[in-house]
């Protein structure tokens, strides 16, 4: 935090209670990451009521009288500082953010809590046996939360509004409905002729592909691509997901196939995109809230980024594909670049969210964000919700899953506590990523070049400058605004899209 | 928690403050194993803050003026209860821990916690670097706060003694005293017979041992012996360690070295010893202040326990000689068991405790004791500290240091923030782990047989039922008295020591 000469004294106060509530918060994370990785089996139950237990000390220290008091002590003080200094942006998201806390209960959020343990233990089980019957009672109560929850903040236009705005502040269900009625329009044509084609052969990527050496090569990458090691780390888990728990330890996990290169490759770049933005943040603002990223779909942007735009562009394998090929030269010694970029740009019509590639992925988000807004407007019952799923499936990518494991069970989301403002992230994300890059790709035109000579600072230095450094002090909408110069758009990605698979399916 | 049929309500209320605050520790606790464990170097800053404020919070919520008021009332009700039932156990034991704990003020526990941290850095810097002055104002300033926290504890004996309570409830340094006295006056004559001959020969431990074979091996044995890895699990530390996350949830740490098969073994099987202790407490004490072992003392009895009087016998290897064998042909295949026998108990004169053999052990600790009290009394000044470490090796066990890395800085316990009652616990569990031994053999003479066949579950239960189940249900002295039909006596170490060393050396 940059420090004015006169900092006033009841702000070092509130800053000293943020960053005990920042503590605790850290030691919830930490509790959440041992469970996804280390912890043995015996310890669930235990963890669940620690887990509520932190979260509510938490809730019940940020919505408490005295930070209310600090923050309209200080709402004088924080008028005259200029909008976009430290100090203004820490109070203002502070405010937002208490505003928002203290609407919630404690008592909502502990009962919230223990269903959430309760639900997602009910779909650990149900999804590998197929059972949708087990979580429908879970997920039906979910529901009601998610309701309840939503009419804490009365005055919205649509129920998921005050959901989705926690997530993705400054957006609504209107404004996400519109955008993703265009991306769809733009979208399906494109999917249509794609999949009329035949599909890319990606047999390279299905050998055998030993544990060890995937986790090896994918450190060394993502050491190049600019995560540092020694502010984070990699641990293996069911779900991947980056945590972090200061601005100097920002870890990722992932999983490993056997049996499937693109898994845990991708997934690795993906977190760390996440890992490179929380790395990125200004070290002044650790402990303080504006230590974080500005929203779900921001974030998004950025692992998609890295993922995607860099680590699925031929330049990127023009430089790694000969590393990959030493450390798998019984597997891929023999096999072109050209065919392993097809390979890992394979389009299909497919069934898993995660698996999908870039151009049919943000169907799979649609799906979801329309059953979504279905459940909580009470036009969809959950009893209901594993048909309607697979009618969507039918008729927005022409498969049906054959059971509701590879269905509606497939996402953890839903069976984790709520319904409502879970999904649009993700597409926001595939949206921005494009943006963001070409925006950075205007500012410095050799990023291309560079890549293909596995240089990525300057990359990386924009990105940070313009965006990872401020952590949550500007809105979405103001950071991207900044960075691009321009509004929220869909151009740059379905300009992305078509030219780099006009290409590849001679479009 | 046994139920009676009519708990007291506010008894109710108490078990879920105090559940809360034991779910505060636990996460206290999961941040600390994974600084010593899996965190990266950039989280250093933040885990010491992290950890200074999670312990403040839970000495606070200890300390509040509600646990107090609801002890208070529940005194009456207290009384009525069985001394031996659990709730009156209860009762009894967090009235001790909460008087002791409200004569110590939340801002003495923080400045402590920090300083803590800071004096931990400094002894990682000065023990590589080999260098006594770093630490010194660390440690004056530890003494300062030793000294501050006994004097919270006013009316006491000696200065150490509110120190040594804290972890050995029941002893006083004129107890110990008086009982390392006997013990030296026994010990020394053995170890001058031993030392007078020709040392034994251990050169089949220095071999290379590649550290995944040492791992899996003693994880293989540990799991044998009734460790719970479903409840439990073992990974790489500097200075290896047990913690407890629940009673679910106990883990281990240890560390290898590939050119010394003694130290990564004994050590997991010591850090298990203390594991089987925490595994076996009572489940219904789960979350409250009895789940935990009664003292520094008998908690090391049980690592010892299974460290050497079952893990350095005879009988263990002549089950596990062969799979350890198996796991290591090309290094101990033609190696003979005796050979091997000897090697792991050989006897010498040496500087470091942790790597000291069962007979000269202790003189390591009472040096430690002797001159925790020196410091405390103000007779020996910290500066004058390592001539005093090196003059008391010289005289005791006849060597000298070569500097302070191998003398005054081997250990952390003074570095980490407290001088006095860091070491007594050592050789009490020296002591207790032959007397408790030695009264399972009384009641199950067919223990020794057993172990020869890689049998360990009837002494496993027999210290489950005697010792492990009941937590710190009761005091120290009252499971020696239960488990073993009399007070502490140093008699069955010393008979154990005659015996063991005497057919090995042919005293």
């Amino acid at each position: 935090m940059q420090t004015l000469e006169k900092t006033h004294p009841k702000l070092q106060v509130l800053k000293n209670r943020l960053t005990e509530i920042n503590d605790i918060d850290s030691a919830t994370s930490l509790l959440y990451w041992d469970q996804a990785t280390y912890m043995p089996a015996g310890g669930a139950a235990a963890r669940g009521r620690q887990l509520a237990t932190l979260r509510q000390i938490a809730h019940e220290k940020f919505t408490s009288l005295e930070i209310g008091q600090l923050l309209d002590d200080l709402a004088t003080y924080a008028a005259d500082l200029p909008y976009d200094s430290d100090e203004a942006s820490l109070l203002r998201v502070t405010r937002r953010r208490y505003d928002r806390a203290i609407k919630v209960p404690s008592s909502f959020m502990a009962k919230l809590s223990q269903h959430r343990a309760e639900s997602y233990e009910a779909w650990a089980k149900a999804r590998p046996e197929n059972n949708f019957a087990i979580v429908q009672p879970f997920l039906e109560k979910t529901l009601e939360f998610s309701r309840e929850r939503a009419n804490f903040f009365p005055g919205y236009e649509h129920i998921a509004d005050p959901l989705i705005e926690a997530s993705d502040y400054g957006m609504s269900t209107a404004s996400i409905r519109v955008l993703f009625h265009q991306l769809r329009d733009r979208l399906v044509p494109i999917v249509q002729k794609i999949t009329a084609q035949p599909i890319a052969d990606d047999a390279c990527l299905h050998q055998h592909f030993p544990e060890t050496q995937q986790l090896a090569f994918s450190l060394k990458v993502i050491e190049r691509l600019g995560y540092d090691l020694k502010r984070g780390r990699q641990d293996k888990t069911l779900h991947p997901f980056m945590i972090k728990f200061s601005l100097g330890d920002v870890r990722i996990t992932t999983r490993v196939y056997e049996h499937d290169l693109n898994q845990g490759f991708f997934s690795t770049v993906h977190e760390m995109g996440h890992g490179l933005y929380e790395q990125g943040i200004a070290p002044d603002f650790e402990g303080t809230p504006l230590a974080g990223g500005t929203s779900s779909g921001v974030h998004e942007s950025q692992s998609r980024l890295w993922e995607n735009l860099v680590g699925r562009s031929r330049n990127f394998w023009q430089y790694f594909y000969p590393q990959i090929q030493h450390a798998f030269p019984n597997q891929l010694g023999q096999v072109p670049l050209e065919t392993f970029y097809r390979a890992i740009n394979k389009v299909d019509r497919s069934l898993i969210r995660t698996d999908a590639d870039e151009v049919t992925y943000n169907l799979h988000v649609m799906i979801r964000f329309d059953l979504e807004l279905d459940l909580l407007e009470g036009q969809l019952a959950v009893r209901d919700l594993p048909e309607a799923w697979n009618d969507r499936y039918r008729s927005d990518l022409g498969i049906v899953p054959a059971n509701d494991q590879e269905g509606v069970l497939q996402d953890v989301h839903w069976y984790s506590g709520q319904v409502g403002g879970m999904f649009q992230g993700y597409t926001l994300g595939n949206i921005l990523s494009a943006q963001f890059f070409a925006a950075a790709l205007r500012a410095h035109p050799e990023i291309p070049e560079q890549i293909r000579r596995g240089e990525f600072n300057t990359l990386h230095q924009w990105l940070k400058t313009n965006i990872y450094q401020h952590g949550c002090k500007f809105t979405p909408a103001e950071v991207v605004e900044k960075a691009t110069g321009s509004a929220l758009s869909i151009e740059p990605l379905m300009q992305y899209i078509q030219q780099k698979y006009g290409e590849i399916y001679g479009l």
